[in-house]
């Protein structure tokens, strides 16, 4: 046990482990006596990952009772998206916290095996796919497949990963002054007490938020080498992959298929329910999902629906996958590389002592404040099930630190906007067009290419990221949608396919989902920043003259 | 004179000299006596533009006075952004209107000659950019300076500039029911009247929207073959650069450097402003200046700033550039490839017989409803000088309509969000830090990297398109800030460089401006889809449950 708020002997004790690893990043290196830096940290957190014997034991950034005896008023179990979110939020509203997590940092899994991973390879992927379509064009070479290895982009973020969770730890500790303890498994004693390392913990509230991770299905030889999952592939894949089979339909599926796919692996898509019609997606516009399956199948990617996967092959290592056709007939598939893209469940076991109430698919029912079925213990996160989001997560742990702070606060996550990465980036939130339809009787959309218009001669969508496409191969440019209602002239649902367009849909599902609403009026009145990759302001401003509005 | 509302005629007339061109892109070819498609269209107007002398003549899409004996509400002259926006608003609203220009294509110079190369450049040397940093690492061969022309980026352009073009002729007939006559320039007679092709034309308004050109610097050798300007760069190069010489400051000045720079093309920019810091663009951070000035000198841009050019050298051919430094010292530099971006000023030859009010750098004089010192004479977009933007030229023409309609309308363009690319996208709205704190007393900021990093340590912020650069050399992976008055809380100001982030731009922009303005509280309220390319609603959410708000 370290203890790193006594700098004298916290910090000393860890940079005696960290000189001996070599210089941080940037010369990043800070004062005996001073908090590490991020270049610090990063070194640190790297060779605890790569050597977890080595017995430096936890890490506690922890006040002592002469700093601050009162009581805590939560532990944060768990100090990822959820975790440390709620527990930044606490300790801003004046509470007193602590995260304790069994990793040498804070973040979760979302650095370390999730989110940032995925944006790597789905870059990658995006890249891949242009130097692949390019090639022979203007100075893109031609692509040789031999280079493209997922095992070395797969090395390239276990080598960097440390730095973003350095940020964490940093930030965590000089600009948010969290308690925690990392580098410990937390055992739970009860609804107020937490014990790690031996040492117990009390607190008013406990906050669960410890993720979940994927589901295997339960076939034989599933357990063998070369089968993989998100988490897997990054602490265990050790050759380079010849072929893909994807067990699965999940946006991690659909995401690292796309990538498997764009490196030169071969990738067959085995899923039980069709593409993007999975239960823990919502709001999928057909017209969306024919583009981006189309799209996929462009690419080369092979995809079943309707199959039933009965077998991974092999002798201790995967050969091959048997699986049951959508026909009816029994098929077996050779391949040195099996991934696992079923969807997630949670790890409840180190709840036992809690004896939490959980739903028919094995998520902690909460309430809309967090609250569990202990009444002093909320659960956060993807320990509630779908939408497995980073937005989910964090703003649980913030209800749970508001209602814990004395504000009743009630959070519904039932709608959100939602993205995904195939070679593109797809976005939407709101309704799609046939939700539309179901309810308002006179809806109009703006769409790009329309209905109407032949895609392969119609370059638009076209912006930042799409340029290329837009001049050399007008269908692959995108795709997008505005759906409106034309009695109120509000916006319902907005859907795209492209590059660039993310991030305003955070504002655009805000804003439709304003009580009051937002018209294609108020949309036209808004600044384009030309060529935008969204393009709905312009198309809504030509349409916005019409009283009587129709699609364009 | 080829009438497309007879369509046995016209249509027949147009196609006959298009089927002697081959065939439409993707086989988009449309049925006898139907109108044009959008393949068939491109080929039309690659054509023209090719061989303008070829006497196609005036294309009417204006209907007959038995179809349509009403007075014209407009004639607009020019058909790019703010005509066509116009023209496309005052129809909506029922009125008559006629689109008059010259090209043989509706849009403007934005998708011949301005924003739709500058973006396929800015892709480019973003594209470029990574080739030549990842060069070496995972599937990146060794970058071949040779092979990055910019000729052959040009001419790429070129190839493929007819298909938007298409786009906006088969829209403005087929979606929004424009007339408009293409291919014939007008001479306005008196503020009533426009001739075309000997035939005139009457409408209760004149709306002028026929755009700006580069304003050359009146230093001797300026008009030597080898000097380009965005516009001639895309019509007359017709050899490869060795090295460039940019004249003048601009965002163009800055866009076409550093697509220019990234190709290998070593580039200079002289400049008498220091870079951004020209009166044409407001409200530039100076940390974002300072990260993007920064990051092109990073790239191999050399940038002499507060010299004053003196000469083109050469013989008929520019050869180099003679200048006074910024210590008073005359320098000359070789280049083969001058390139001047000094703004734009407008061409109001056309407009003699209205003798309109001009200010003293030549813009047109028009009132917040667009109207010129000729009452029944609007002029919209880059005729008003800055900013010379999409969105102002559009709602100008908005604007323009709706006052033409009878509605009156105000149309303020003194605020606005702004954007520009190097290899970066670099976007900003609201106010600086600095014009902050000159306004409030206790202003803060979210920023990364923090004042307090070390910015080759910090790999973020990262997201979509910067993961590659976080995973190999943090610093290059973006910079941003969010600034806030820390006692009414509200958003003041945003400034982003980096990639993904420029459309959400476009709504933050919106939502600041409000006259409740907008919150941290609001913005941490959001749904963010992580990685986020602008990471604001989550840093927010990070701070806003403290009651006195500090930086981050």
């Amino acid at each position: 046990m370290i203890d790193v708020r006594n700098p004298e002997d916290g910090f000393a004790a860890l940079r005696a482990r960290i000189d001996a690893l070599g210089e941080p990043v940037g010369g990043d290196r800070g004062e005996a006596g001073e908090p590490l830096t991020v270049g610090e940290w990063a070194l640190l957190i790297e060779d605890i990952v790569e050597k977890p014997d080595d017995a430096t034991g936890g890490i506690y950034n922890v006040a002592t009772p002469e700093e601050d005896d009162r009581e805590y008023d939560a532990i944060f179990v768990g100090g990822g998206a959820g975790g440390r979110f709620g527990a930044a939020y606490l300790r801003a509203r004046g509470g007193r916290q602590l995260i304790v997590d069994a990793w040498p940092f804070l973040g979760g899994s979302c650095p370390h095996q999730a989110c940032v991973p995925h944006h790597l390879f789905s870059e990658c992927a995006r890249e891949l796919d242009l130097a692949r379509h390019m090639q022979g064009r203007l100075w893109y070479p031609e692509f040789d497949e031999s280079k493209a290895s997922i095992l070395g982009i797969v090395e390239l973020f276990k080598k960097g990963r440390s730095l973003p969770h350095a940020v964490m730890n940093w930030q965590s500790k000089q600009q948010l002054d969290l308690e925690f303890i990392l580098n410990a498994p937390a055992t739970v004693i009860d609804e107020h007490t937490v014990e790690v390392e031996g040492r117990q913990f009390r607190a008013r509230n406990l906050v669960l938020g410890t993720g979940a991770r994927t589901a295997y299905p339960d076939i034989s030889g599933i357990e063998q080498n070369g089968v993989f999952d998100f988490a897997s592939l990054i602490e265990d894949l050790d050759y380079e992959p010849t072929s893909c089979v994807i067990i699965g339909g999940s946006k991690v599926a659909l995401e690292y298929g796309s990538f498997f796919q764009a490196t030169g692996c071969q990738t067959t898509i085995l899923t039980r329910s069709p593409l993007l019609r999975t239960a823990s997606l919502h709001h999928i516009d057909e017209d969306m999902r024919t583009y981006v399956i189309d799209m996929m199948v462009d690419r080369g990617i092979v995809i079943h629906e309707g199959v039933e996967p009965l077998e991974v092959l092999g002798d201790g290592r995967a050969t091959g996958v048997r699986y049951r056709g959508s026909d009816g007939e029994t098929v077996e598939i050779e391949t040195d590389f099996v991934f696992v893209g079923t969807g997630e469940r949670p790890n409840l076991k180190l709840y036992d002592a809690l004896g939490l109430e959980t739903d028919d698919r094995g998520f902690v029912v909460a309430d809309s404040t967090m609250k569990t079925s202990s009444p002093s213990v909320r659960a956060i996160g993807d320990l509630l099930g779908s939408p497995m989001e980073m937005f989910k997560a964090r703003k649980c742990g913030m209800a749970a630190a508001r209602n814990i702070m004395g504000e009743h606060y009630e959070y519904d996550y039932s709608e959100y906007p939602d993205f995904f990465h195939t070679t593109y980036e797809v976005t939407w939130c709101g309704l799609t067009e046939a939700e539309a339809r179901e309810r308002y009787p006179n809806v109009i959309k703006l769409q790009m290419p329309p209905d109407d218009s032949d895609p392969e001669s119609f370059p638009l969508p076209a912006a930042e990221g799409s340029m290329l496409y837009a001049f050399t191969r007008p269908i692959l440019s995108g795709w997008f949608k505005l759906v409106i209602d034309a009695d109120s002239r509000r916006i319902l649902g907005a859907h795209h396919v492209g590059f660039g367009a993310k991030d305003a849909f955070q504002y655009i599902d805000y804003l439709i989902r304003r009580p009051e609403g937002w018209t294609i009026d108020d949309m036209a009145e808004l600044s384009e920043l030309f060529l935008n990759p969204e393009h709905f302001i312009q198309l809504s401003r030509l349409r916005a003259g019409k009283q009587q509005l129709v699609n364009l």
